[in-house]
């Protein structure tokens, strides 16, 4: 990915790691004058970077701001397309409603839309999502697979499978995935996934795959009401998470998964997803539109669709459902 | 439906065939006042309705203007939903570029985008769509069944069928389908449709019915290169026809066929498709994205895929494709 300027500065001084950067040093390599330096530092000062200037030594890096911005996402990416343009912002209604947009408009394939705030973030179902300001991970990622409409609600899986992946990597905990697009830690939702597809009928226009995870949330952060129901990364793991470090986890393993299962199909998925679900081989309720089934998940197939065994030994295929696990008395 | 004042007005100029129609008698019925009633009329004739003052007997409709306006479709409704929300433009880009902004924008079920003239209307794989002012039908419908996306690509099909009637039903003249899109007369296309979905992974946000026939176009109206592939309904039937008539019977099929689709399977809706089809039974080259198929187009799927019959005897199922009749040499 080609570096702005301002990003060139940024990386100098993070890679200085503490130690002071000549503001002269800095002017001749990008050739540009001192300052034009000093402007694009009081610029990444406003974004909340703490910067001083030692005298006669140059300019330290002493803070970084807790933001999920471009600047602070780029340099951990590791992608060939996903994440490298980044759409950043500090507040907004629903990255998804954003990124639903800007696909119309012709966004390009892996374009990452990011906020520290949504004040109408949503899940599936139209269901309403919280998303504190700054202490979790509110985005959608475009993505254009070359693809027939009836292979893209897999996406959702290989999603969860990813993301899965991604905080294993970044805490070492892992969470368990519930079909199917929670992802859970001790029980309680940590994650979750919307994936939404904008399709002629035998073409795929874009899908958009909106992700939520609580990250560096207390306890205190969520509503009574649901706190027996919601957790975040850093309850479950005692530790605060780099949130830009693990934006860039997560889209590292979905374009990797994304890959697979274009190329080799879903069955590798489909084993990875097996060995994270907390849902297969498990006694479950399934609430679909117009009725309650009761049985065992006994697996996926290869489109993604749920399988529940019935306790007359009939086997439903489930499209769509609010799953629960159920203890047989 | 409710009509506006405008509407009635014109309802009432319309009933009396030629015969004046009292203002006082208006502004009584409609408890406005004769200048409101004056206002009216005089916009009226800015759409292009020519209206006669007769003195001391009243108000005569001479003539109707041709344009495919609410005021134009909605007295030949008979549909519950489909058109009893319409969003008329003289001219716009892309009636289905609307539609879909206004879907995602929570436009109602049934809700009908209709134009004179498109600049940049489109079709499948986003190929341009030639859409002549005031000559065709260019209209998105848009419809929010309550299904699994997997049930959406038959919506093409659903409509072809519905369209295919329609025209039958106004000209007397039965069009031939080709799958999967294109409606034909004496082997030109007279009709292109282009479905698109907006959908979460296991429920239909709404499904966007772009349709565009060609209904009053000379054979010059097209240009050359396309005279010998593309036909208008009064070029094969030698009639004009009426334009805001043919859009209610595109709708009254478009949402009985849908609602037989949704409430009984395809089963019924494809009997009639086949039976409308210039392709089943017909040796065929499908031309896919990443290979070319020949052999024996043997039928549907209620999946809405086409079934080929390769001459070594196996048979594939094709999603998408451009197909070619062939004569076997």
């Amino acid at each position: 990915m080609k570096m702005t300027i301002k990003e060139k500065i940024l990386s100098q001084l993070l890679a200085a790691k503490g130690e002071p950067v000549s503001g002269q040093k800095l002017a001749d390599e990008l050739n540009i004058s001192r300052t034009m330096i000093w402007k694009y530092l009081k610029g990444l000062e406003e974004e909340g970077y703490v910067i001083e200037a030692v005298k006669k030594k140059g300019y330290v890096l002493q803070s970084i701001p807790d933001v999920v911005s471009k600047e602070r996402i780029s340099p951990y990416l590791t992608t060939s397309h996903l994440g490298q343009n980044i759409m950043y912002y500090p507040i907004c209604d629903s990255t998804q409603n954003i990124a639903a947009e800007k696909a119309r408009e012709g966004a390009p394939h892996g374009t990452l839309v990011i906020t520290e705030e949504q004040t109408a973030g949503r899940g599936r179902l139209e269901r309403s999502w919280d998303s504190t300001a700054n202490k979790g991970v509110w985005m959608s990622v475009i993505i254009r697979p070359e693809i027939s409409p009836h292979l893209a609600p897999q996406f959702t899986l290989v999603s969860a499978v990813a993301i899965t992946k991604a905080i294993e990597d970044i805490t070492g905990c892992v969470a368990e995935i519930k079909w199917p697009n929670d992802l859970l830690m001790n029980g309680k939702k940590v994650t979750g996934i919307l994936t939404e597809l904008q399709a002629e009928m035998d073409r795929v226009q874009s899908i958009i795959i909106g992700i939520g995870v609580n990250v560096n949330q207390e306890v205190e952060a969520f509503d009574v009401s649901i706190q027996s129901l919601a957790t975040s990364l850093k309850i479950e793991t005692g530790s605060e998470v780099n949130r830009p470090e693990l934006v860039a986890k997560i889209l590292y393993y979905l374009e990797k998964y994304s890959n697979i299962y274009i190329e080799s199909g879903f069955e590798p998925i489909k084993l990875l997803w097996e060995s994270y679900s907390c849902t297969i081989g498990k006694r479950i309720r399934a609430s679909l539109l117009k009725e309650t089934l009761e049985g065992v998940a006994i697996g996926i197939t290869n489109e993604g669709v749920l399988q529940l065994q019935l306790d007359d030994g009939e086997i439903r295929g489930i499209y769509s459902a609010d799953i629960h696990l159920v203890n047989k008395s």
